[in-house]
């Protein structure tokens, strides 16, 4: 079969801005997109569900609203893929596990709605590991399908990876987001805590759970994040108030030339020497433009805390999974539900004291820098589809809310790609997409990036 | 000693309203409390801390102010009594345990410092039950010393009733503000969950702490709580937004006839049969303008589920106690705190989802009706000063959040008063002071509430 390589390698701000001014049709982008989902997910395995048919008519609607003269929507033809938690009205929801197979949504998650008002297009459905958890799916990293591609948000990450989805959305509870991005070798991009609404997307410990993106540059990732912003009544953690202009900010230039804090993190002696290797590098090679930040011991905790967090709530959110078919869930997630069952109550309410006991002591660091760099993860994708890796290196930021963005800059001997995470402070998500910018455009320009 | 009761029985709107055009200094106005204090609380014990001096500083400060010409608060030398948990700035502060015994704060309670802006004059702190829980304090019944005033805000309670204080603040977590108003044959008024900041104030349990005011009027208890209103940053159950001029509608009349629903609740066998009696006659008092609702039987579940969340919060916040004087502490409190200690993380979380559950089971009532009316408390004050009374008429409408106000309307055979509750939806905190007024205006000229 013969792919359009040049249509299905646009940028999605490209595509967009070409099926804006007519250069190029809805239907013609939409069928390179599966003219490539058909070539590469027979190996690959990135879709839980897609109908070509369905898509098509998504952008032969998308055609002719714009012939007929009408406004056209900020992601007008551009084909997202959702991730398998994220509801979609009559388009099957599976959440992963055998338990839901089958389920139909009959309502849209918010931000569902959100992308089909903005002219966006339901490409499919994406591979998440179980109830979006750690028992992984069938995905197969597209840099190397010997590799796990990271989880949980496994499909979206190698969706994005190999070309068949410009852009595609997912979920972090600890690392499900920054990890795959970083695994398959794109661009995450995990928006500060509050920020887009979780209504309509599987529960699993809210205080927690965040909604982030995957594209393939910088750019990308902000103009799908802006469509995804927004209030809504039913999550409380979202608020009514404006929301920034993600994309037009992020495509401006730096008024000066940022400033990054290097932090290894308690958790540097996880990271694999190409990673540390890596960071350190890097943190040369920005000279002035970078210094070393060391934490307090206590972000130590942050990941058992997190963890405590997550578990508990699960153990709670999951209940009815375990009440109905418990002897279908995997041993590791019984086991996570198990200890998540005995958390006991103050503890769990001490622990969400340590996000604000966290992010408050960062504060420093956050008034000397525009971006701390620090690893996405402790190395590349490990070798095998058991375990879909370790997510050490988010826990603090995931536990603090703050925005982080994964960076695809490195790859090890192997060619296995290794992602800088840069982390910003909360509500700054703007400004760091904008610092993220400069850091590719400054290392293309070097060279020096790889 | 000769205390002025024409003075000291002053409603403090009329109180406020005279000192405002000069027709009555504040200096005057405080003696005559003060005087009152002095002739009565050697019997009842409703304060914990009292300095004449302090308080006669500043009022001869607000009649200075108001000579300068300059503008005046809206409680413009109205003295305020405040429960012992509300932190104030230089003034000792000992949460009713030794262990706090000496304990001065160094800042005011955000809503201290709304208080002193307003203009209001602190007139003493007042005794609370031991950390606000059951454990009783020295104070009694002004109706009957052998009667308990009530727990947890027992002395605001107490003060108001005996007339020491115009306006007292207090706070509820189980029925802490409206149980010891009922037994005490005053007005009692707990706005809706996050009206009122809490910062600065003794956190027994975030999710259910309230503040709440007594007074000897509706009028009287939306002046104070027109003060008491605003959002804290810190205090992250507010908002920040407008709030309801309480006073100003309260004050107007209803633009029809308000219509009652009579709700006996689950717990109806609780009540005395003076209590019952009372309610039945009401209800039928009101005639067509009240109807009987009933609630679905998990209304019988607030009780215990809105236990959970106190015992499990009560024992993270009250960690450093157990920590530092475990033995100082009540039997009653232990036992508390230890099973509070036992609650598992997923069956808190899962209590948490009941108060916007039963609120929307709520819906349709109040859809019928501006406000239920239904028991304060389950019959007058019992005999006695060791144990502050049962609170279960509270447990559903302090786990849902919505706004309650008790009138002083029956008392029993012995003179020993009872309440009625009123309740309004969350958020209806203008209404329900207005229907509350006109409920009392109406049973004073048919000369049938008592």
């Amino acid at each position: 079969m013969a792919v359009d390589r040049v249509k299905a390698g646009l940028s999605a701000v490209e595509a967009r801005d070409r099926m804006a001014n007519g250069a190029l049709s809805a239907t013609e982008y939409a069928k390179a997109c599966l003219d490539t989902c058909a070539a590469l997910d027979g190996d690959i395995q990135a879709f839980e569900w897609l109908d070509p048919a369905f898509v098509m008519r998504q952008a032969e609607l998308c055609d002719a609203h714009r012939r007929s003269g009408r406004s056209i929507g900020p992601l007008h033809g551009v084909p997202v893929a959702l991730k398998d938690i994220i509801d979609t009205r009559g388009i099957p929801t599976g959440n992963g596990t055998v338990l839901d197979a089958g389920r139909v949504p009959e309502r849209d998650a918010a931000i569902v709605s959100q992308l089909r008002a903005a002219g966006a297009i339901i490409l499919g459905k994406t591979v998440t590991t179980e109830l979006a958890y750690l028992h992984p799916g069938r995905t197969r990293n597209p840099v190397n399908p010997a590799h796990t591609p990271g989880g949980s948000s496994s499909g979206s990450a190698a969706a994005v990876a190999a070309g068949m989805a410009p852009l595609a959305v997912g979920t972090q509870t600890g690392g499900s987001v920054i990890r795959p991005a970083s695994f398959c070798g794109v661009t995450g991009f995990l928006p500060s805590a509050g920020s887009i609404a979780r209504t309509g997307i599987l529960a699993q410990s809210p205080t927690l759970d965040r909604v982030g993106v995957f594209a393939r540059s910088v750019e990308d990732a902000a103009m799908l994040a802006d469509a995804l912003f927004g209030h809504d009544d039913l999550d409380r953690a979202t608020a009514p108030a404006p929301h920034p202009r993600l994309h037009a900010v992020a495509s401006t230039n730096a008024p000066v030339r940022p400033m990054f804090a290097f932090v290894r993190t308690p958790y540097w002696h996880k990271a694999d020497e190409a990673c540390q290797l890596a960071m350190e590098e890097l943190a040369e090679h920005l000279g002035e433009g970078c210094f070393e930040a060391g934490l307090p011991d206590v972000f130590g905790e942050a990941a058992s805390v997190r963890e405590r967090i997550n578990l508990a709530e699960m153990s709670k959110c999951y209940h009815r999974y375990v009440r109905d078919g418990s002897e279908q869930l995997s041993q590791r997630l019984c086991e996570a539900l198990d200890r998540g069952g005995k958390v006991l109550a103050h503890d769990y309410i001490a622990a969400l004291d340590w996000p604000d006991y966290l992010y408050a002591a960062l504060g420093e660091i956050f008034q000397r820098c525009d971006a701390i760099i620090t690893p996405a993860a402790p190395g590349p994708a490990p070798m095998g589809l058991e375990s879909t890796g370790d997510s050490v290196f988010n826990a603090i930021w995931t536990l603090c809310g703050t925005p982080v963005i994964t960076l695809p800059l490195f790859s090890d001997e192997d060619g296995m790609p290794m992602g800088v995470q840069l982390v910003g402070p909360r509500g700054g998500d703007a400004r760091l997409l904008r610092t993220a910018r400069w850091l590719v455009k400054h290392l293309e320009t070097d060279g020096t990036g790889d």
